[in-house]
């Protein structure tokens, strides 16, 4: 039976074994930005990749994009995030802390927070707000709040040499809208065609009124999202089908099937273009409920690239009139929308439309986590405890381990040329110092699936121990065979 | 004799082919962000890996890092970019426009532009500039310049929730500063001794007055960058071993002998703390001189371990006084720096010193532009123009492409049964349109290494047609040994 992590095991297995710091630690740290170590950039590394091969190489109807984090403030207008990418937020009368308003516990019936996150401000703000029982999270006074507002939740920067033509542009807060402004340029230079879908791994930044729980909800992260394009009509079957590819994802790396579920939004959370949302949510060891979100999945209609027609409309007349592009507002959509640039025409029904979109957009930092935590155990081996990281070998930040038992009799010759083979291969670790039951504990607890040792028995018959590490159990192979044997068991 | 590419050849195959976008093109683009397109995301994650594998993978003395874009204001005090990283400029009185001291052209003896870049300000602003007969590179006015300034070239930002917390940060402008902030917790963490490095890829911002030829000078860019400790005296040795392992690099990768140099560091472009510092130095086809920077090699000394020592001094002091932190003066190094934490103990030597550090700063866009161009090739095959880029195989996009040579006869089946098993294992593309001679084209233009069909033999005897991109030659391969085949003609 695995031991259930506790968070502050995990905070602290991280720090001292390199997996993850705190930005700026010699500094006091920045509050919500993280650094990954040695072993915390291998692992992270390793999800990254487990993403690209699932999503993209391992199909022929899906194709990578890289954009830049910097973008035109007009795909900010169309998307909407420049007018409604907000949270509600309150202030404390009291101490002045700022808090999101489903954020907040109410005094009188004890209820946790509610589950929207970034919805549509106006409505929200305009909906009536009961704070008179609710209490601050800073100092614990009840109900001294002033009226909800929207705070907003994009960083701002000045990109720009000359004072004429400096502008205002945002670190982008997801990386969805670079897939869906790259739409044309990538029906125009590949032979895809509906359905397909365009996948993109990158950093993005949200100024989050509350951060949380490590590196769970931070103000730098990293997304890993698809948009896949399809038929109207089709779009249906296409959610079941990224519901499913998705939750497996997670299943066959790894994760206990116990501590993930699926959670579909309600009707009230949905924004007013989503037809569906589902979230796929991890039992992480902290927060009021525990099931936590590590990936949404939403069908997005056509609302995206009919936005960014009308984005491409206003900015048609802006090159005109020349305003302040912060300010401008986004023309009505064409009438005849059918043929605007984003629209597509589908040579098999012989018809014209704008694709629907199914969106699964997960979170790097977030799947790691789920990843680490899951792979933490504590188990007593001949009356000592053994921590040890049960990773997917995909995932294992190193996927062997070299020793030559002790310093002498030609063994680390015979060790270094093991190592100096399989590194080639994969990320591959030599050490010959201390105890090798000491060693052993080291990469048990840096969750490296296989140790290899060289011992006496070596130069008398060519073969080594491999071991593995959650069963334990030690086997003689051949040095020749070393890296066959690897390869099989690690499925590379 | 290979074609030597022309830069607008490239822009153009970039886009068509989706290699590389210019970022937010159906907005009318935003100067100096790029995106990578289906391929294009494909290639640099190839370049990406590649130098992984080279500096980190490889080796037992180097470990990867993933820090954060965001830090804490203190560490670029501490680094001196706060203050001093700034380009010196000049506006034009006759059209505002702001040039680069050192980018002005003389119209008295037609001088190239300097090979200064983001030098001490200070030193550089009080020495006398002669602008008499400098042109203005927008307008073409002669002399009529402003007294030259500092522009300073980091992006700035806001942070925080509440108005009391809420910080001035910066973008980070090189992903070094993120190693020297973790240099303490890396040695904490893991068994490293020195000499041993810290690498790093990740994305950089500066607000660059001059923008440059495509993907070469951007202002938001991708660097690699390796910080490798060692004892003092042994610097010298340890940066000629950096410079060679660098610049064999990009020749393992493909890229000509003829088009790659070193260019040492005059001593007057020297930082003052920097001990040598060497470019290596790709033949681009644009520019005045052609040879452009694709790598810096520095000896930085102890110089940025010591300022962050520095910091951490004087961030103890802030705590107590709480005054701006961006306009703290760093206080002077302790006389015992040698005690420092970020000073170093030397088991072997039983010494303590603060490491030197040799620096290898790779662009990944510029490494990527130089791979494109020098792969880019024209030949004419039977009367007919052929288009190809003669990638090496670890980075071209495609490793291989399956055909059915007709859509009958059972032919599609087992292309895909094919693909379907090498696609596992690396980038494959399945191509059942137009004729198969176009289709090898298209392939060619991609880079694609290999392009499996399978034809009227298959039937017969289990084999298929091998074709490899460069020399065009055909083999047949048995259907069984073709995975096997390809592993050991791209060395996977």
């Amino acid at each position: 039976m695995a031991k259930l992590a506790k968070l502050d095991d995990i905070v602290s297995l991280c720090r001292r074994r390199g997996f993850i710091f705190q930005s700026s630690e010699i500094y006091g740290g920045l509050a919500s930005c993280y650094d990954y170590g040695p072993l915390g950039a291998e692992l992270k590394r390793n999800v990254r990749n487990a993403w690209w091969k699932h999503v993209v190489q391992m199909r022929d109807d899906v194709v990578g994009l890289d954009c830049s984090i910097l973008m035109h403030p007009m795909v900010w207008k169309a998307s909407g995030h420049a007018d409604k990418f907000a949270d509600l937020v309150t202030v404390c009368k009291k101490c002045n802390t700022r808090t999101r308003v489903d954020h907040l516990q109410d005094s009188r019936e004890g209820t946790a927070e509610e589950h929207t996150e970034h919805v549509d401000i106006e409505t929200e703000a305009a909906r009536p707000h009961d704070l008179a029982g609710k209490v601050c999270p800073a100092c614990g006074t009840v109900g001294q709040f002033t009226p909800p507002m929207a705070f907003k939740l994009m960083f701002e920067t000045q990109m720009g040499a000359n004072v004429d033509d400096t502008m205002t542009l945002y670190l982008r807060p997801e990386t969805a809208q670079g897939i869906f402004a790259n739409f044309r340029n990538v029906l125009d230079s590949t032979r895809v065609k509906v359905p397909f879908g365009i996948a993109q791994i990158g950093k993005s930044f949200r100024n989050e009124v509350t951060t949380k729980a490590f590196i769970f909800r931070t103000r730098e992260f990293e997304q890993a999202e698809l948009e896949f394009f399809c038929k109207p009509g089709t779009d249906e079957q296409w959610y079941e089908h990224w519901k499913q590819q998705r939750f497996d994802w997670y299943l066959n790396l790894g994760i206990k099937k116990e501590n993930l579920r699926f959670r579909d939004h309600d009707p009230d959370e949905l924004a007013h273009y989503a037809k569906a949302c589902v979230d796929v949510e991890y039992k992480f060891p902290f927060g009021s409920g525990d099931w936590q979100e590590l990936e949404g999945i939403a069908n997005r209609t056509d609302y995206d690239l009919r936005q960014h027609q009308r984005g491409i409309r206003t900015m048609n007349d802006w090159y005109e009139s020349k305003g302040d592009l912060t300010k401008i507002s986004l023309k009505a959509e064409s009438e005849d929308y059918l043929k605007g640039p984003l629209a597509y025409f589908d040579e098999e029904a012989r018809e014209r439309y704008v694709p629907y979109v199914i969106e699964p957009s997960a979170g790097v930092d977030r799947s790691t986590l789920a990843f680490l935590v899951d792979a933490y155990d504590e188990e007593e081996v001949k009356g000592e405890q053994r921590n040890l990281l049960r990773f997917s070998p995909a995932l294992a930040p190193v996927k062997a381990a070299v020793f030559p038992l002790v310093k002498k009799d030609g063994m680390p010759d015979i060790a270094m040329n093991i190592y100096n083979d399989l590194k080639k291969q994969f990320t591959t670790f030599y050490d010959e110092k201390g105890a090798v039951g000491r060693r052993y504990r080291r990469q048990d607890e840096a969750g490296t699936p296989y140790c290899i040792t060289v011992d006496g028995q070596t130069k008398k018959d060519n073969t080594v121990t491999v071991r593995e590490r959650d069963s334990m159990e030690q086997a003689r192979v051949n040095i020749d065979q070393v890296k066959t044997f690897l390869r099989e068991k690690l499925d590379l």
